[in-house]
C-alpha cells in the first residue's frame, strides 16, 4: 500500500511517500519539503533514495498549488517514483490538535474535519494549515482515503487529577483550557519500540520516555498508555527547549507583561522564540553550538545545558513516581538520539532508581538504537530513532485496510 | 532574653512574646493578633497560656497605632505579661522577601533596611508592610535592636541551574526574575527537627520537606541546605494550594487574559485568590471540606484532593533525582501535620524509592511529632509541627548576642 504522508504547516509543508508492505516491512520512495507557501517565490525540495536531490523555486500561492506541485514531481517521468496517482492508496495528515475529540487516529469525513476545526482554537497556528492540506486533498484527488495522525491522542488516557491546572473548574469547561501533551505520535512510537528491542512487554511497563529536539516533551507511558506528559495546554510548558522558556511561574508572565508593557502576542512570541536555550545563553538555540559554547568556557551555555540536563533528571523521577516505579527510560528526538552529553548528564545521580548507565557506549552512540544501560542495572535505558512518519503511514495503512 | 516576633501584614500583625532561656529552652509568654489596621474599627486579639483569651475593638490607625496597643498591652497591669518594656531584648521581624541581599537572618540597620526597601518590587503586598513594623519599633523603642528573619534566605543554596528560568537572561539581570522560594523558615526548622527526632545528621542527608498548608510549598534540603524548592519567583509557582494555582503552562495565563479581556492584577487575583482547591472543587479553599466533600460523592471536590495528593507524589520523585536519592521526608503545616488522607495519598506507590508507610500510625496522627514510616522503612517519613515564631524567635537571640 502507498502512503503518501503531509505534514502541513502555516507556509511549508513536509511530505514522505511510503510503499507499506506491511507494519514492519516498508521501505520510503521520496521525501521532501515544499517552503514559502503564500510568499513571492517557493521552494520545493525532493529527494529519492540512491538519487541526487532536486530543488526548483517557483511561486507557491497556497497549500493546494503546493500539493499540487509534490503530485507532479511524484508522477513525473524523470524525477518521479509513481507511474500515476492512482498508485497512492491513501494520504496521512499529521494534525496538531485533536482537543478531547480524538483519542487515536481517524479516517477524515465531514465530522471529523468539523471537530479538527473545532480545537483551532487550541492551535491557531497549526490546525489551519493541517485543514488546508486535508482540502487541498480533497479537491486534487477526491476519491482518495485520507486520514487523521494526531500530535495529541496518544495523551488522551492521561488522568484528570494529571491534566487539570487549578484555575476555576469553568473555564476547563468554557474553553477546554487542560494539560493535552505533543509529540504523542513519537513518544507513543519509541515507547513500542524500545520495548521490542530490550525485549519488555509493553502492557507490563513503567517507562519515561525523553523526546528531546528543538521542542522537548518528556512522557510517562505506563502499560502503554501515557499518564503524564511535560507539554501542556501549549507546547511551551515543561523542558527548557530551543527558543521555548518551558515551565513557568505564572508571577513571572504577569511580571514581565507589566514591567515591559507587552501585550499578549508580544508574551507569547517572547516565550516561545526568545527564551529556553538560546534565552539563556544568549548565542543560540541549537544544543550543539550550547554544547561547544559550554566546552569553550561560555558561563551562560553552559547553565543552559545544566537547566535542560537537571529538568531531564527531575522529570523522571517525578514520572518514576508517577507511576510508582520506573523500568526503562528512552532517548529520541535530535537531542536525544545525538547528544551523549545530554543522555549522560540526565542520568546523572539516578542510581538510587537503580540506573547503572555505560558511559562508554554512550559516547560511541548516535543515531542509532543502543541500549545504554549496564547488564546489572534494574532500569534499562535506551536511545532509539524516532519516526514520526513511519506511524502516521501506519495508521492509516491500518485505518484504510479495516474500513 | 525577652523577644517580641513580629509578622506584619498590610492591614494586620500577627506577635508572639518568646523568654528564650536557650535555643530549645524557652516559653510563650503571650501571643495575639492585630486586625483591620487603617480600616474604621480595629480588633485586638491577645492571647496569654492558661489565662482567658482578650479582644477588644478600637480604630487602629496604623502599624505604628497598633504596636503601641501590642506594648500597652503586654506592659498592663491585669492583662500584660512584662513589667516593663525595658524587659524586652529584642525584636524579630518575619520578613517576606530578601531577595538575592540575605543569604540569612540579618541586625537591622540602615543598610538592611535600604536592602530591604529594594524587595519591595518583589513582594509588593508584603515587605512594605514588613518595613512599617521595623520603622513603628523604631519610633516607639528607639534603642532595641532588631533582627529580619527572612521566608527567602533558605532558599539562597540553590544552584543557578535550579533558581533559572528560561527567559532571556537581560530579565534576570534587569529585574532579578528568578525563583526564591518562600516558606524558608519553616522548611529549615522542620528538616533540622526531623532529623533531631529520628536522629539523623542533617550534614549528611537527603531530605525533602513538604510544608503543607493554605499556601503550601515543598524543599529539596540536601546536607541541610535548600537545592530545590516548589515556589518560585511569586507564592503562586508549585502546588495546588488552598486559592492559588501553583505551576500553570504559561500559555494558559496568555490564553485566558485574552479570552476573558483581564489586564494582569486582574489575572493575579484570579490565579492567587480565586483557583487551587477552592477553583477546582468549587466548595471551598480549606483541606477539610474538601475532604468530606470527596467523602460524601463530590467529584470535583475529589479531584481537587487527588491533583493536590499526586503534585506532592511527583515532588518527591522529582527531587529525590534532584539529590540523587532519598532519605526521609517531612510533612508539616496545617494540611501536613493533621491531614492524614494526605499524608498516606502522598505516599501512595512510592514503595520503589523504599517507602515503607505505617498506615495506622498515621490515622492516629494530628498536630504530633511521629514517624510514620515502619522500621524496616528505607526512607523515613515523618510528620513535625513547625514553629517558625520560635526560629525568628532563635536567629534573634543569637544574633543580638553574637553582636
Amino acid at each position: 500500500m502507498i502512503i503518501l504522508v503531509l505534514n502541513c504547516g502555516s507556509s511549508s509543508l513536509k511530505y514522505q511517500v511510503l510503499d507499506m508492505k506491511s507494519e514492519n516491512d516498508y521501505s520510503l520512495l521520496a521525501k521532501g519539503l515544499v517552503e514559502r507557501i503564500g510568499g513571492t517565490m517557493g521552494i520545493l525540495n525532493h529527494q529519492v533514495p540512491d538519487r541526487e536531490k532536486y530543488s526548483v523555486e517557483k511561486p507557491v500561492p497556497d497549500h493546494t498549488a503546493g500539493i499540487s506541485y509534490v503530485l507532479e514531481m511524484l508522477t513525473d517521468k524523470k524525477l518521479g517514483v509513481l507511474s500515476s496517482l492512482k498508485d497512492i492508496d491513501a494520504v496521512g495528515h499529521r494534525v496538531a490538535h485533536g482537543g478531547e475529540y480524538f483519542f487515536r487516529s481517524t479516517a477524515i469525513d465531514d465530522k471529523a474535519i468539523a471537530n479538527i476545526e473545532k480545537c483551532c482554537e487550541l492551535a491557531p497556528l497549526h490546525n489551519p494549515a493541517n485543514l488546508l492540506g486535508i482540502r487541498a486533498v480533497q479537491s486534487l484527488m477526491p476519491e482518495i482515503p485520507q486520514v487523521a495522525v494526531f500530535d495529541t491522542s496518544f495523551h488522551q488516557t492521561m488522568p484528570d487529577y494529571a491534566y487539570m491546572y487549578a484555575i476555576p473548574y469553568e473555564y476547563y469547561q468554557k474553553y477546554k483550557i487542560r494539560r493535552y501533551g505533543f509529540h504523542g505520535t513519537s513518544h507513543k512510537f519509541v515507547a513500542q519500540k524500545a520495548c521490542d528491542f530490550v525485549g519488555m512487554d509493553i502492557n507490563n511497563s513503567k517507562i519515561v520516555t525523553c523526546h528531546l529536539g528543538n521542542g522537548s516533551s518528556i512522557t510517562a507511558v505506563k502499560n502503554g498508555r501515557s499518564i503524564d506528559t511535560s507539554m501542556g495546554f501549549t507546547p511551551m510548558e515543561g523542558l527548557v527547549m530551543g527558543t521555548r522558556s518551558g515551565t513557568l511561574d505564572a508571577g513571572v508572565v504577569t511580571f514581565l507583561a507589566e514591567k515591559e508593557n507587552l501585550t499578549t502576542s508580544e508574551i507569547n512570541a517572547l516565550l516561545n522564540k526568545k527564551s529556553g536555550l538560546l534565552g539563556i545563553s544568549q548565542i543560540s538555540s541549537d544544543m550543539r553550538d550550547i554544547e561547544s559554547g559550554a566546552g569553550s568556557g561560555n558561563a551562560n551555555a553552559a547553565l543552559a545545558q545544566e537547566m535542560l540536563f537537571y529538568g531531564i533528571r527531575k522529570y523522571i523521577g517525578s514520572y518514576a513516581a508517577a507511576m510508582g516505579g520506573l523500568d526503562m527510560f528512552v532517548f529520541t528526538g535530535g537531542i536525544g538520539e545525538n547528544s551523549s552529553v545530554t543522555r549522560e548528564q540526565a542520568c546523572e545521580g539516578l542510581e538510587f532508581l537503580g540506573v547503572h548507565f555505560d558511559k562508554d557506549i554512550n559516547r560511541a552512540t548516535r543515531g542509532k538504537d543502543v541500549l545504554l544501560s549496564t547488564s546489572s542495572s534494574k532500569v534499562k535505558v535506551v536511545a532509539v530513532t524516532t519516526n514520526e512518519e513511519l506511524v502516521i503511514a501506519r495508521d492509516t495503512m491500518n485505518i484504510v485496510k479495516n474500513k
